[in-house]
């Protein structure tokens, strides 16, 4: 179906009843001019926003509609868990052009939902309008958090022990395939699976929120620029330098399959690919124990230093390096 | 300059010196993952959100960047003061192309500044990225509202009286001007005073707040859409109708001289235009010689009816009509 026959308030009503939630810390959803909600007295209030552009962050040609609304509800969720925060209610902008059916509509609102819901989060509120220049999304996650738990970017102390979640460069690598993909019917499972993290990415609500509570975090970021980059945040906001040993870095079999046919090297990827949305953490020595209690995936992967600068030591020599994600407006990646 | 030496965290940096404020309620600010907020305790949260898109909202060759600035941030004001809520908090998504330059987006940050100042609202976050189609802006504004103060589309009851603020139909003559104008050097006061309305609307927010303080309005909605639209917004929510009277709508002198050279009625840009961002309620008629004591321009344009539907009173004669506000994807505004 297309758009024009259903208009702007029929697409609005078609949301409301897909995304309809009970929550009894909804007053006023969708549907007003704005909405009105009710946080835990005595938290903190928690609001990030992040902007996609068709071109820009995501191309219609590589991903689907479910996926798009997949990542645009992950990408979000993943900076309330950068905080160590639970994250509450949602908002949605779209600017929809017109070669986009009311079934992409869905599908997009499907995939949207169920990152939502599998993190209790509620879709609230929102804006939607036709878009002349592309497919147009900004999302809004607004959360919680007590003040004694909040972890920021600022507050690393040399010494400090530096983790990450999960596994790094996947999702750059994931972004390659589907790049070089021409038409391919036989998928190899490493490849699967490196798409579905470039496409799909989990956000660590459940695991932010166990390192914020057990105050295992001087500070944390999640990664979505690259680590270089992203530990680069972390510095300056901190005013400490950090060092990284390659070799302790996760990367996962598909990476270490992938990375041969693609001809970068996975430290490559996890140093400027970006878009894992793993957590980065420094964590003070004495919790380095603790955090290997938990049910979570962390590994050290180097420590941060009073020396403002950043070093790789990698196969025993040690040299600096400079952040080298994805850098809006610069023309080259640095 | 041109953003391609500034960078995405020069650019960052530099608004986030521009827009520097000081509040005891701001935790966390601009350059984390999310921002931090204290609330009122016992206050609710109000959110809302406004996509702008080149060449669907605004059009670069009417609007300098000053007002888009300032327009972004008093529509979503505006939303606010439609719940009679008070504005607090504000995050901005902006999607720059490469063709506008750094001086362009600093003059944008101007008049966003200068609406949020006004309104003591604080920018506390957002989203900065390059984009290949069209400049691209999306604006939340985090509020709060006692519960029993809140004042939503819903409430309305037959015999209430319909109430406007300021006038009505100025936006979209102001607009219409701006589209015939062909380099004109001389522009008489009426004509600039309709551009001014359009390009740099002023949200009721102080009004809306006094309005519901007062407990003066069962149903209220801030007029975007136009007021054919945004009354059938108010009378479905609240399962009502209503009936206007052509007469009693207030216009300006302005819109009243100009209205001649564009060859459209007054009474047609108040119903169909848009944007004026006056606030129109419905208030029980016991409180209409309680809003006359305010230093507040409204004026009574109706009466709210038991029975579903719209009905305009013209000339002595009364007829049905239908919402004709912009409605996206529809081919035609209706």
């Amino acid at each position: 179906m297309k758009l024009s026959s259903l208009g702007e308030f029929g697409l609005i009503d078609s949301i409301r009843k897909m995304t309809a939630q009970q929550s009894p810390s909804v007053l006023i959803g969708i549907g007003d001019d704005a909405a009105a909600l009710k946080l835990s007295s005595s938290s903190l209030l928690l609001a990030t926003t992040d902007m996609l552009l068709e071109g820009v962050h995501f191309n219609l040609s590589y991903t689907d509609f479910y996926s798009l609304g997949w990542k645009s509800a992950a990408v979000n969720l993943s900076d309330i868990a950068a905080m160590g925060g639970v994250p509450r209610f949602c908002l949605i902008s779209l600017g929809i052009p017109s070669s986009v059916s009311v079934e992409q509509v869905k599908d997009f609102y499907r995939g949207f939902r169920a990152v939502l819901r599998a993190h209790r989060t509620v879709l609230v509120g929102g804006d939607t309008c036709s878009s002349r220049k592309g497919f147009v999304i900004n999302i809004v996650v607004l959360g919680e958090s007590e003040k004694a738990k909040l972890v920021t970017r600022a507050g690393a102390k040399a010494g400090d022990r530096i983790f990450v979640t999960g596994t790094l460069g996947d999702s750059a690598a994931g972004l390659d395939l589907l790049r070089a993909a021409t038409g391919r019917k036989r998928q190899e499972a490493w490849r699967r699976k490196l798409i579905q993290k470039h496409l799909r990415p989990v956000p660590r609500v459940a695991w932010g929120r166990i390192i914020a509570i057990a105050k295992c975090a001087h500070a944390m970021i999640d990664i979505s620029d690259g680590l270089s980059s992203d530990l680069a945040h972390i510095c300056d906001e901190s005013g400490v330098g950090a060092r990284i040993i390659a070799e302790d870095i996760p990367f996962s079999r598909s990476l270490l399959a992938a990375s041969d046919k693609l001809g970068k090297s996975p430290l490559y990827y996890a140093l400027s690919g970006g878009e894992d949305y793993e957590l980065l953490f420094a964590a003070p020595p004495a919790k380095a124990k603790k955090l290997r209690s938990f049910d979570i995936t962390v590994t050290e992967i180097g420590v941060i230093t009073g020396e403002r600068r950043l070093l790789l030591s990698c196969e025993g020599k040690t040299k600096p390096f400079r952040p080298t994600g994805y850098n809006h407006f610069k023309k080259s990646g640095g």
